[in-house]
């Protein structure tokens, strides 16, 4: 897919600051900037990393072309000399970040962005963008399958939320679990399967429920999935039955779309088995999230189409994740970490490496973060504590790392997110609110006589 | 600027109900879809229509070319008649709807769409993603901008949310009375104002604060807004109104972005007067929303950047809007009221048309929506109750009214908000939950002996 150019997806103080650093010699200096969340949103047990492969995209269409430098001097928004910077601008430095998929806590360095400070800080805002949006979405899609246990989970949200968003968020749910969507782009963008059969305006234009099954059953054969809550349910099933065998087969599934769905599931499974429908499944769909689907688990359900709550992150649409500039080349050419110190919003400087460290299970214990000047010196001391390395290398000195979108890079993510959930002990699975599954160790190798301390 | 086709941007069932329409002979029949909320989320007490213009866009460019056809045929959406109607599809309908920027409340028609019933419903999908993000946040900023009284506010939530979500709640926070944006596309796209300065990094990249002031000082002038909390804000504020009195002028604003600002816009007002700064100004920024905002109603603040809550619709990141047909041809070629029946999801059939009727005061007294076949008699009905009509036309047989879209657009949107919102009565502006601040009466013109009743 080719990319029009992102670079104006950004907050306009990203290029003012440029501007001021170009001219206090500033700009030029190594900095480092990292991407985490002091929270989990909501008392959530564990985050999920998710948007990595568009990062990575964005980063690519991050160019200033004429159009784009044009708006930028009619609008007077920075002046030549710095416009003169933008035109030529290309990301040149590293990006090392958790793998996409992968669980993280508060803390956790998720992705760690090395350049000069003008090239690195003016990808703050889509960063941002792109990780706050898509990993609200993730986290909640994995709830959501967690509460599902195995049955299927699919996307149906796209009309409740912005148009581009729904397709970011049809990816997100993959990453989650999910394994279907109701949005048509996300089906070409991403590959993903796309699904959906008919809405309730299907049956209101035809002139009675009949007429609109045997259409749906012409068209998409007896196995499809027929809405049967427009009228009567218990007429509106004996008919899609009838329907899917007037056509010499058995139906594929019915959906339920309003009233209880636990109470329905029950009467419509009894229904179906009684009429020997005894491999017609049932799908359900009106305004579920993880408790509702839990609640549902007992219940005879086959499927969960969730919309509204999956791609508003179940109540909390945005991850809550900063970009935060953690060390800096001085004036002689050392680099110093650097915090900001005043009231609610500290944070912990230095480069970060982390690892997650397990027990004698094979279950997550902790996530160890060390701060510190050179990787080296992080990985050494995640090999000392037996943790397992999160940070895979991005981009390379402007090069991305290619396996990490494209074909292949969502299945992966999917997979990396199965298992990095299953490794979590069990309480990181509950659904209400707590402390996150794991803590967060914050080691500071350039501090050895500071206590360690747990943020 | 140009837009990429948005076919796509639509859930596969809209496509499949196509298919099985075109094979029952029902896709031609004349249909009317209803855009609507049953409520208004979190007890609001009015609804805001945004998101019009980009709907009209979303419309002109729902096209399947060739990309589209090719990745529809490979994915077995639907056979080679469907794809022969997408291939010429090109929406020949007629649009109606509230202007925008118009209130709404439950039961109000905010968008009619006629046409075949093949033709209107594959807009659904788009159209609800558009309407529904951007009146969700309008909303919220409409309520911001009541609590603000007159002090400007400026949206800064751009890496809270999407990428191309933000780019749409700038300009959907404009309609809501922001008169500002951090995010550089919104001014490139609509036109809306740019702002902002520095982060924290851009004085955490300087050997100390002074430099880092100074720097910002001479790039964008004394007048510009510094950010004086990194380190202790009374020494910061010092520091930057030395730094602009350095270069000859009084400095423009502080921002605080941390910690109690109530306590904090006293103590720093007291001290800017104290050092004769009495023309700085003061602005806020962190995590604000409507309820903050009027917190700080009696601080000395001079404007507020709101950002998370903003773009995610203060809680509420989603309107509740739904696509309902409503009229459709019956096989005798006559319009005929529909209606889904069961459970919980009910609706009131047939074409809406609706009115406002104001008090003897001129405040709004009630929503007035008739249910008839024709827009004449529901015209007829809101002249003699004396309603002043709220519905335009947006697109007329396939042609799009441009005035609703393109420059000057927003500006109305915003203009229009401002005097509908002033219209309503003082408890529709109260931000706690409770009734929408007028009631709707539904009148159905063909059912003369039913009494009217209140949705």
């Amino acid at each position: 897919m080719p990319h029009a150019s992102t670079a104006l997806l950004t907050d306009m103080y990203e290029l003012t600051m440029i501007e001021g650093a170009l001219r206090s010699g500033t700009a030029g200096r190594r900095s480092v900037f990292e991407v985490f969340s002091r929270r989990l949103p909501g008392g959530r047990r564990y985050g999920v990393v998710a948007g990595t492969a568009r990062v990575l995209d964005a980063v690519e269409a991050f160019r200033f072309g004429p159009e784009e430098i044009d708006y930028l001097a009619a609008a007077g928004v920075v002046g030549e000399e710095t416009l003169d910077y933008l035109r030529e601008y290309r990301f040149g430095g590293s990006i090392t970040g958790y793998g996409e998929g992968e669980c993280y806590f508060p803390g956790s360095p998720i992705l760690t962005v090395e350049g000069s400070f003008a090239d690195a800080v003016v990808l703050e805002t889509v960063i941002l963008s792109i990780l706050n949006h898509d990993s609200a979405v993730a986290a909640a899609a994995s709830r959501m399958t967690v509460a599902a246990h195995r049955r299927p989970c699919l996307e149906m949200g796209a009309r409740r939320t912005h148009e581009g968003a729904a397709v970011a968020a049809a990816r997100a749910a993959v990453v989650g679990g999910f394994v279907g969507t109701s949005v048509l782009e996300g089906g070409r963008s991403y590959g993903i399967r796309p699904i959906g059969t008919a809405a309730h305006s299907f049956t209101l234009v035809h002139d009675d429920e009949e007429a609109a099954f045997a259409a749906q059953v012409a068209t998409m054969g007896p196995d499809t999935t027929l809405l049967v809550d427009t009228y009567d349910v218990p007429r509106g099933v004996e008919r899609a039955v009838a329907a899917a065998r007037a056509a010499g087969g058995e139906l594929g599934a019915v959906r339920l779309d309003s009233g209880d769905l636990v109470a329905q599931a029950f009467t419509v499974r009894q229904q179906l088995d009684a009429l020997g429908a005894t491999s017609t499944k049932i799908t359900v769909t009106s305004d579920l999230d993880e408790y509702a689907i839990a609640a549902l688990g007992a219940a005879p359900v086959d499927s969960y189409g969730v919309g509204t709550r999956l791609v508003t992150g179940s109540g909390h649409p945005t991850a809550e994740l900063v970009y935060k500039l953690v060390a800096r080349e001085d004036a002689a050419g050392r680099m110093e970490e650097v915090a900001k110190a005043s009231a609610s919003k500290s944070s912990v400087g230095g480069l970060k490496v982390a690892g997650r460290v397990l027990d004698g299970a094979g279950r997550a214990a902790e996530e160890l973060v060390v701060a510190c000047t050179q990787w080296e010196q992080g990985l050494a001391e995640l090999e000392r504590a037996g943790a397992r390395p999160l940070q895979v290398p991005l981009v390379r000195d402007g090069e991305i790392v290619e396996e990490h979108r494209g074909p292949g890079a969502l299945e992966a993510a999917r997979e990396r997110h199965r298992t990095s959930r299953a490794e979590l002990p069990y309480a990181a699975w509950r659904l209400s609110e707590g402390e996150p599954g794991i803590p967060t160790r914050m080691l500071d190798v350039d501090r050895a006589d500071d206590p360690d301390y747990v943020v």
